[in-house]
């Protein structure tokens, strides 16, 4: 397997975090993206959208993290981190979807305007979709206690990982979400984590 | 099981679609959208986001309708709408996962605008991203013929379909993309299909 990828991206990081934990083998492409490596003709026959990550799995190419954690956790997790049972699936998907949903246009995106200074007349929406995701996941861990789902660390918790822990980058502090902040140290205590940030 | 719903919610759709011909039953609970009823404490203490379609499954509330679309094809489509292993799997998640993505931030966005008039300021940037979503359909269209993956109907096509077929409502004409076109008809011509607008 080849990971197409940055350091910085957040999403190629879900997929970096679960290969390394599962202990995974895998080859890491780093693109240039400080040189726009990921709008060539070369990248983009890869992936039409332009983005990290990419992964190339036995022969097929797939260009979403969703794509790639499923690939992962059910061929290499057995039924740990992603199981098979319709309900417990579900129960896991609703929360890979807000991963894909609030937790992306609205914490992610504040911090594109922040960071690189993308679509910032669109600042206040995504401030107002950010909040409500961290909102949401206080009160779903003030509720489950460690995790978001199944009452143990799956992939509903990776897939929210990244993009809350930047918050803050994007003018979203966690300080007020006190359940939010204990369940990323919790995340970075599990055995087999690796740093997000170089 | 109970959906919570209402006719012109896309999402809904995609649930509603998929029971229809799955043969499930369900029971329908319409909500009250003109007079705010998704914005009561009764449906926010069902779905924070403020959002249907909410679905109870097993005496569980589930508030995506990714969630809720994984359920019913894995409970009751055996392994036909999303099969259990992991490369087919993470093919049709891709493509659900991209529902959430461009699909519903540009083509449904584009006609949040449009329709009522919500964050017009980000207008532009739904039109850019529902153009790429478009362009992206159409390529794979081209390439994989009548349906989006694994070369038979599954979830992924069920789950692009709502915001697609009403992408010209937001300004986004499907004039130019003929691949499109015809798997919107496609999907309409499937045994058990339900009209999407009343």
């Amino acid at each position: 397997m080849k990971l197409y990828m940055t350091e910085m991206s957040g999403n190629s990081f879900k997929v970096r975090v679960l290969a390394a934990m599962l202990g995974v083998d895998y080859e890491n492409i780093r693109i240039d993206w400080e040189n726009q490596a990921h709008k060539s003709s070369d990248f983009l026959a890869l992936n039409p959208r332009g983005q990290v990550p990419v992964m190339e799995i036995e022969g097929k190419v797939f260009w979403d993290s969703t794509a790639h954690l499923v690939y992962i956790a059910r061929k290499f997790g057995g039924e740990a981190w992603l199981p098979s049972d319709p309900l417990q699936m579900a129960e896991i998907m609703q929360w890979m979807s807000f991963a894909q949903n609030e937790v992306q246009f609205g914490l992610q995106w504040a911090r594109g305007v922040t960071v690189y200074n993308r679509r910032p007349e669109s600042f206040e929406g995504y401030l107002q979709d950010g909040k409500l995701a961290l909102e949401v996941l206080e009160a779903q861990l003030s509720r489950t206690g460690d995790w978001l789902a199944l009452g143990r660390v799956t992939l509903a918790d990776i897939a929210c990982y990244p993009y809350v822990k930047r918050a803050p980058e994007g003018d979203l502090p966690l300080t007020a979400y006190r359940e939010v902040a204990a369940w990323l140290a919790r995340c970075e205590a599990l055995p087999g984590w690796i740093a997000m940030d170089p």
